[in-house]
């Protein structure tokens, strides 16, 4: 950020009176500009004993294996938003959607929220920003092809649980996912 | 927001090309400014059989009583966020925090996460933006003055969930909400 959104003058990085935290603030109009972490939205969407899972067309991580999920959007809640990235990404539609893994990333300001989902049907394809889309046993997750670490730690989870039949909501410290990332 | 925070450029509000949404994108250097919803992070203290409640000195809903609870910061995790929110707020320190918990405001782009927490001990005080805080039994709870109905359904389920033990984690729709708010 350089400039004020509100009134076009040069910001300064400072730490606002009465704050502790160095903000972006208009010298001009006062105006404090907060950045706050964005939350990323998805689903593990189910058809029987398989999961699908999307192929990336897309940086970062592009032809790696991912969840459909991404950037939830104002005005959504976070079922709406991960359905909608479903749809965009798998061309999926999923029901019973339950809150399943939440991660912290506060290294790149971000919330993984992921939703476990009974996919509706088998009328699925690639969406723009996907090369590929099918469904996987568990003997098949291409474990050291997978995008990002909140991914492999979401499927470990879901095959565990799958065992009990108890899917309990999990927010998990990043120490975890650093396990994971070493392991795979 | 009216001007580009890269090039101070005034902005356009409009869909961008592949996009499907609204959004304010720079036609000087083409930044998309994408805008996202915020988390509110914050406890529900528990001291043996009572609760912790705030009594705001700040608006909106100045004088009314809530949970510590604010805007999560970029670089820290929601569990960090929760803490800080409860020690700027009542000046108390909790521990074994569970999550507990999420409400979708989509209509004010906000995802509300509370977690349960113990209080380490009686240590606590009303922080800058408290006038009081104090822990209240059951019983005592002033229902018509509380501040969100966030808070309210919150305490509903700690109440609830507490005869039995059983504090699963509860991401509830807003119906939730407006069905509590109109009660109350």
């Amino acid at each position: 950020m350089k400039f004020c959104s509100q009134c076009a003058s040069p910001v300064e990085h400072r730490i606002p009176e009465g704050d502790n935290r160095l903000r972006f603030v208009c010298p001009q109009c006062q105006t404090i500009h907060n950045q706050n972490p964005r939350i990323i939205a998805g689903c593990l969407p189910v058809w029987g004993e398989q999961v699908l899972l999307c192929r990336r067309a897309i940086e970062p991580r592009r032809g790696f294996w991912t969840l459909p999920a991404g950037f939830m959007e104002n005005g959504e809640t976070l079922e709406q938003a991960a359905a909608r990235e479903t749809l965009e990404e798998a061309c999926a539609r999923v029901h019973g959607m339950q809150l399943y893994t939440l991660f912290d990333l506060p290294h790149i300001n971000q919330v993984y929220m992921l939703f476990r989902a009974e996919l509706a049907d088998l009328d699925f394809a690639a969406g723009e920003e996907s090369l590929e889309v099918r469904l996987f046993d568990e003997q098949q997750i291409p474990w050291s092809e997978l995008a990002f670490p909140t991914i492999g730690r979401t499927l470990e989870c879901y095959f565990a649980d799958r065992a009990t039949q108890h899917f309990p909501v999990r927010n998990e410290p990043l120490a975890a996912l650093r396990a994971h990332h070493k392991k795979a």
